[in-house]
């Protein structure tokens, strides 16, 4: 299992209509590495200020995920803050810093460049483009992107979507993307633009996989309490590029299984703050959900 | 395969986006009827005014829907108008005048009496208790409500409850009857009211049951285009219920392929106006519907 993840590595301030959390640790690479680590080793490209503390560092170590690609720049990490509303579907951006990631220039290490699985976890397309490029023997590259790129860096979105196989991204961001309020029209398009598949998160509502001669519906698991939905999204893409890159092909059996899993580490993530719930998880505690997860939807 | 259904039989006016349409045949029992047509007879308990088509009768003839439980009466049909904005989640009600369904006493005809599956449409639950009261072999009895009943006749309907096998309701109905934004707990605390299990639909976001020992859920079937939702709700339990009693029985293995059903027939119901789509359906494309959507949803 060779994946690789480039993304971010951020301090996150969450407000919950129950709780609330101070500057705990989050960004997407730390939420999909954890969420992929269950299933294998992960290897992290980013970024992080002098601030970002070592127990955090040592927790990814713990748990078989690779950080030589994970550059200490001198400065302040990324930081995040947010509020949600009692329905969990309103989120409120209250503070977005950039700092070091601001001028993030990835670089994937000479160890990590023969990945074969590679996750580009939302950032700018330019940025995400500048990792592949660095990848000699890329066999699966998913993207994740978001509404701000489809605003401001539509051009590069679209040339990078010509060098990936899958695109994930929200219902919202697909509407956008292709100004198709019918989800299932939008995927249609969004593979005229180049992926393979493309896997729309619709939240608590699940997630559908639409490829060009294939499609999949997975519901989330029904969670008793949520704890804070941060970074869910990205907890999917672990579990789902995790499953992927542990059986080492993508064929249409293995990528429903795949949502199945990436169903498993969103909801196991959205049950505690930060990566607190996907930190505990081991491969039995992912099999146990799947199975329950598994009934769920089996006729 | 003995279906009874108690509910409306009226005029709608309905406006989308795109289109609209005036006076066209609808109501619950309508859409349920029709939808359950295809699994076999099914007998309707309701009333019109002596405005109703005549035509209309005939073509519920035509598809084996007994209507002599249909009580015709001096004055005009229940009629309804409304308007779906863009996304079809809002849904303007513009009128609603009952007409002869305001005095409706629900007489159940002495042929129908021995049916073993009563699906009572929303109507109020005085009525839908009134209507199972003369029933004298109910096997299984699944009821349907809204937030009407909920706010002005909760004591009536929690009677209902209790005499119910199961219960169909949205998932905000559900939230207003608990009290429970979790719709999970609130299905749970449903069936703490009563009912053995609890079908909480989601319109494009598919549906839950939730049983006391099982639980299942299904995407809604990918339709290309949305012409009109009327009536989904109860082209939905048409096809789960008419799959229970062509059945025969309720187990577990049998909810879950009627909530398949019921998701095939509200997705063909969804492509027309009225019963335009249903009264065309056969077994045969009720068939090859499933097998596309058990495709779409197996793991």
């Amino acid at each position: 299992m060779k994946l690789l993840v480039i993304g971010t590595l951020a301090f996150d301030s969450v407000e919950t209509p129950h709780d609330r959390r101070e500057r705990a640790i989050g960004g997407s690479a730390t939420y999909f590495a954890h969420a992929a680590a269950s299933f294998g080793p992960v290897r992290v490209v980013g970024v992080v200020g002098t601030d970002f503390p070592e127990p955090a560092l040592a927790s990814f170590h713990a748990r078989g995920i690779d950080t030589e690609g994970v550059e200490v720049v001198e400065g302040e990490s990324f930081y995040w803050a947010a509020r949600y509303e009692a329905d969990w579907n309103t989120r409120h951006t209250l503070e977005t810093r950039l700092n070091v990631f601001a001028d993030f220039d990835p670089k994937v290490p000479e160890s990590y460049r023969d990945a074969e699985f590679v996750f580009l976890a939302n950032s700018e397309p330019k940025v995400q483009m500048k990792a592949l490029d660095q990848c000699t023997k890329p066999k699966l590259v998913v993207a994740d992107t978001m509404n701000l790129w489809i605003e401001h860096a539509l051009d590069d979105l679209k040339a990078l979507m010509k060098r990936v196989d899958g695109l994930v991204l929200n219902d919202e961001e697909a509407r956008m993307l292709t100004g198709n309020s019918n989800l299932i029209q939008a995927a249609a398009q969004i593979l005229e633009m180049g992926p393979n598949f493309v896997v729309l998160k619709k939240g608590e509502h699940g997630a559908f996989l639409v490829a060009r001669d294939h499609r999949f519906a997975v519901p989330a698991y029904p969670v008793e309490e949520v704890i804070d939905p941060t970074g869910a999204g990205d907890a999917f893409a672990g579990g789902f590029m995790g499953h992927i890159a542990a059986t080492g092909n993508a064929d249409p059996a293995t990528l429903r299984r795949a949502m199945l899993y990436g169903t498993v580490t969103a909801s196991h993530s959205v049950q505690g703050f930060s990566v607190d719930e996907l930190e505990k998880l081991d491969p039995r505690g992912i099999e146990r959900r799947y199975a329950d997860l598994h009934a769920f939807v089996a006729v």
